[in-house]
């Protein structure tokens, strides 16, 4: 196996980028690595390592937050996230690519440059969330790149979601819930109605309406929701624990009971915190719907982020996501 | 000024409906009240009692949260509830109602009985949510009364949500934030950019658009969204605070030195709890919209949480929250 890494994508690039495919290649000396940006500092920063697994590709350039994603996939040929996309799609050799570049240059360029697999109008990410029950996460499909979705948007979210977390998690048929208002099957707008119809009449594993306050209660496996309402409801879990935690902070802060007792609890705060972190423990999130591997990791992320997210990859891979995703879309018979 | 109440909507009614209202009479003697629903349970309950500020209407039925709204208004005149709807409506010695029974038939009841404030088309709910600044709370509007709003309607919510803040807060001009994906003007769907457009060209304190993650921020007072995604966000606030609470339970149990830890938490652990419950503090939320002040409380609400809603019930009245958002519309200069 091969992967493409831009090693000027984040914020900490592209030393912990350059680092984690290192730990990449410690973990996993089975698989081949390109690394693509300026080649003088990748260089540099790989003096006295083997480089025997990794080739470099320069790319002087890199995007921004604050390029506008189509303008700059299409006229920022040298930059390191293009050229890695160039990699991915006309080398044959090559089976994944990994960027923590910026959101909206990644899924412009996966979608330009690597195209959607037949059917898929709608390419999505599907990120790993919390729940209450250890050791049980859920995905969240659509996270917010898709706003004003159609019901088939939907139907496809649940049948690219469910094939990812089969292959994470090793369960067969993942249960499916729809955000909605309530769990009534008439609740919501049209969009949840139809959405609802379609999952239901269909091979999934559709368990229904789910309301906003079940999704970490750790009974489903995927939530499926239109980009506006599953943004909201990303957001705000992320908000709401904060502020708890902050509450918490300021009381302990304010009582020299707490104090005390506070330093008794390390063992609890860091399971608390560890618990919470769970896209560290994956790396990033595979775009689901184009037709090859692209993972994009978050823009603050570490060595061990990049290292997980080629973890991720392989598995990815070598359970043959692509493939799964076309075969549940060509059951279906529709490819609207 | 005198108060309609509902003693038999709630789960704990009628003898927390009552509790509530003898603790009503001893804060406000000046306040006269009128309790429907079955008259000797009800006379049962007061028993002993002072009953020369109350009024007994009977109405031996309840409407409960397995009956159809509109045909429960319609059709149950002798309910406890439509009784005290029909009494808001037509005596005009009667200033509020406040009712803990089915939502969905109090909020029909505000609308056919009551009638609706000249101009709005869709009245809303507008609760009280916490913030991780103390004694900082924030409203959002709607909370999931309204799916598919129009902008206009979005744009009414903040009006009316302003003039709910500034008497419950002594706050003139209340910051108002709009839901969003992104905080940048053109972010979203339709719905928030024009909503955006009419809110930015208005007299409200409109600051803009806002992120799920900052509705707990204390950074703004009022929180505008549809009530689809309203209804997520507090939802989802809800769920994810009681996943971290869950989390450390679970962990504290498992650790002796968490266990030890927390016996000197208590007081953070209470401090957390209350301030959590907000809506323990403010009693019910008043329907904004409709032409008399109706108040709904929790339906597992006890009598504190009766007498608080009284309370906030003289507050608005003494305020005039209905004229505030008559004046709010009519300079509006838009009727539809």
């Amino acid at each position: 196996m091969k992967i493409v890494v831009d090693a000027f994508g984040g914020d900490n690039a592209p030393k912990e980028i350059i680092e984690g495919v290192l730990l990449g290649i410690q973990r996993h000396p089975e698989v081949d690595f390109i690394l693509t940006g300026d080649k003088e500092k990748i260089e540099a920063e790989l003096a006295g390592r083997n480089l025997d697994k990794i080739e470099i590709v320069h790319a002087p350039k890199v995007i921004t937050n604050d390029d506008v994603p189509t303008e700059a996939i299409r006229k920022m040929e040298d930059s390191s996230l293009v050229k890695a996309f160039d990699i991915l799609k006309t080398r044959d050799d090559v089976d994944a690519m990994i960027s923590a570049g910026s959101t909206g240059a990644i899924l412009t360029g996966a979608i330009m440059k690597i195209g959607r697999i037949k059917g898929i109008t709608r390419p999505a990410l599907a990120p790993v969330l919390p729940t209450k029950v250890s050791n049980k996460d859920v995905l969240l499909c659509d996270s917010g790149a898709n706003i004003d979705c159609k019901p088939i948007n939907l139907y496809h979210f649940a049948l690219m979601a469910s094939a990812y977390y089969s292959i994470l998690y090793g369960v067969s048929k993942p249960k499916v819930g729809l955000l909605n208002v309530g769990v009534e099957e008439h609740k919501g707008n049209d969009l949840t109605r139809e959405a609802y119809a379609l999952m239901k009449n269909s091979d999934l594993n559709f368990v229904g309406n789910v309301e906003a306050r079940e999704y970490m209660s750790g009974n489903i496996d995927v939530m499926i929701a239109e980009g506006f309402a599953g943004n909201v409801l990303l957001k705000a879990s992320e908000g709401a624990v904060m502020a708890v935690l902050s509450l918490l902070k300021k009381s302990i802060k304010s009582h020299l009971s707490s104090k005390i007792g506070a330093l008794f609890m390390s063992k609890t705060f860091k399971e608390l915190k560890g618990r919470m972190d769970v896209l560290g423990k994956h790396g990033g999130s595979p775009f689901l719907g184009v037709k090859k591997l692209v993972m994009k990791n978050h823009g603050s992320c570490g060595r061990e982020n990049i290292a997980s997210s080629i973890e991720q990859a392989i598995l990815l891979h070598n359970n043959k996501l692509i493939e799964k995703i076309e075969n549940a879309l060509s059951k279906t018979g529709d490819e609207s």
